[in-house]
């Protein structure tokens, strides 16, 4: 087991990487009282739910489970007043911590129901999807979308601990893996060019779930996250270049509706955008934009937008968060490996971008 | 015009108390950008919204007014889905500042909404009512009710200014004054003897709404509630005493249905409450409890609370989130001027203290 410790403004917190965790008391023990919710979907907890709940109870835990559909589409008020009402009908009080087991949507919903409940309860944090591990367990942000727009509604709060047992992703559909594998691939393309070149030569290793490449990459992300959330608890400067992608992204999801793309199947063709704009601003050449289609299909992951027309791929980009005063911003890459904020007022070279995709 | 600043972890921000400030532009620029939503009820949008949208819009800031249900019982999740709703129609990001103008009702509702919009966006306070300029704008909590429980939903979050008008005192009905009061006297009573005094002495002139006596008061209570949430952002240990005959208090609000009782009236007979718990362990001396009902009274309080069963009180409090790990805990006073936190395993006293009530 590799443990990494975050350092954040409000409180330091571990992040444990490896096998057979869900297991292992001794990584609870420290946050949790006598009493926790143990909140996941139902596909997951077909598969965890019992034997966490099992051993949590041989050492004194009594649990009580709130079992959510699967699926971005519960992203949403009604899974957050299941949560609610749940919590109030066990009468959990400040000291009951809550368990997300699951993917990013459950602890995105559970993450944020814990930092709401009586104004914050205890939170950890069990990602069980490749996505998650790298990517939305670590960090701190929590969000359920709106009707209107992907996580409108939301809270910056710091878990008590993430424990990632890797043994969960064997259970994972090749697709949801796939769609995991664009997030490492984002932290490569934004940040680390050695890591690119590493992911390049690792791929299949990677794609047959070999357990110690998986252990070596997930750790490396949750390093790189961490670190950038360090810098950069609430996310004004730095953390942004996590975003790669996000923009053109979260309009894919948006347009064709929250859950038909995986997340990081949107992310994966909106990276391809984003180095398209980047090449088109005149910092990437071709040969480095063909690259980066090149890795994201090793991991059978979509580099083509669907085709919809631009002034919706507009609408869709102006609601987006990273709008500032009105002006949309977007991470470009300055090389791969490097990235960087782009105020973008051309409507015609975005269109031009998109057209081209 | 008083301004003090309360300092907290997170960020300090300002409280401007005197006359005439909904007209001072000088006290939003700082806190504002081009647009802002204004957050209010229908009573207080008939006073006051007209005149505040027509100071901002000829200072070039272009408002939108989200318009709640006078009354506690819309302090729930149907008032806080209208704020998101019009939030997002408005396209408003994370620049776009949140104006809560009006009681404890629209500061905690609003603010609890621009804590979670897009995770946060700037929050101005703007209490309009006796109770909220003393209390409920003063230290970063916001909260919904749930059907379940009083405040179970909410978040700690600073506002970037607290601007509090005197003259909207004078719009304000009797009952609501008086509520507003029970705050007042509850300060003295948890810390400061020498104001209970000052307090018991010129009742009269607070009653007639004298300015200078008001604006004093008001200026008091803020700096003694800054000074304990500076102490204790988080409600882990001082600041629980602000609490005190809250626990009986949000007994008598459950039981009765929120809003039927003024929640200053509540906690009003449920300080009268404590002091009788205060006086059965020990504490307090007959005219201690006696001096405490006649300053409420002085001030047009209820001093008695409803008649319901034990029963009922007990699952009323056993619910409240001062609960830990299950045992009930009390703010009782050592003296006048003077609180603590008790725990109680004893029904009986209890019960006594309410029977004899």
């Amino acid at each position: 087991m590799q443990t990494l410790q975050v350092d954040t403004p409000s409180q330091p917190y571990p992040i444990h990487i490896g096998k057979g965790l869900l297991a292992d008391f001794s990584l609870f023990a420290p946050h949790i009282g006598k009493k926790a919710a143990i909140v996941t979907n139902d596909t997951v907890a077909a598969l965890y739910l019992d034997a966490l709940t099992a051993m949590l109870r041989d050492n004194g835990v009594d649990t009580f489970a709130v079992v959510l559909e699967d699926g971005e589409v519960h992203k949403n008020h009604q899974s957050l007043g299941k949560i609610y009402d749940a919590l109030l009908e066990h009468r959990a009080d400040r000291q009951t911590a809550v368990l997300a087991l699951g993917g990013g949507v459950v602890g995105d919903t559970a993450g944020f129901a814990a930092a709401t409940y009586q104004r914050g309860v205890p939170l950890i944090q069990i990602p069980t999807t490749l996505l998650s591990q790298v990517d939305s367990s670590v960090g701190g942000k929590t969000a359920v979308n709106h009707p209107l727009g992907k996580n409108m509604i939301g809270a910056f709060y710091q878990p008590k601990a993430v424990i990632a047992d890797l043994d969960t992703l064997n259970t994972l559909p090749p697709r949801e893996f796939s769609a995991g594998m664009a997030e490492v691939i984002k932290y490569a393309l934004l940040g680390d060019a050695a890591f690119l070149q590493q992911l390049e030569t690792q791929m299949p290793q990677l794609m047959a779930k070999d357990a110690d490449a998986l252990a070596q990459t997930v750790a490396h992300c949750c390093r790189m996250k961490a670190e950038i959330v360090a810098q950069d608890e609430t996310e004004q400067g730095v953390r942004a270049y996590l975003n790669l992608g996000h923009t053109f992204g979260h309009a894919i999801e948006a347009e064709t509706g929250y859950g038909t793309w995986l997340h990081g199947e949107a992310v994966a063709a909106g990276m391809v955008l984003a180095a398209k704009l980047s090449q088109r601003l005149g910092y990437l050449h071709d040969d480095d934009v063909a690259r980066v289609r090149r890795v994201l299909q090793a991991a059978d992951l979509p580099v083509q937008a669907p085709d919809f027309p631009f002034e919706r791929w507009l609408g869709h980009m102006r609601h987006d968060k990273k709008v500032q005063h009105g002006q949309m911003r977007f991470v470009t890459l300055s090389r791969l490996g490097q990235a960087q904020i782009t105020t973008i007022d051309d409507e015609a070279l975005l269109r031009d971008v998109i057209a081209a995709a």
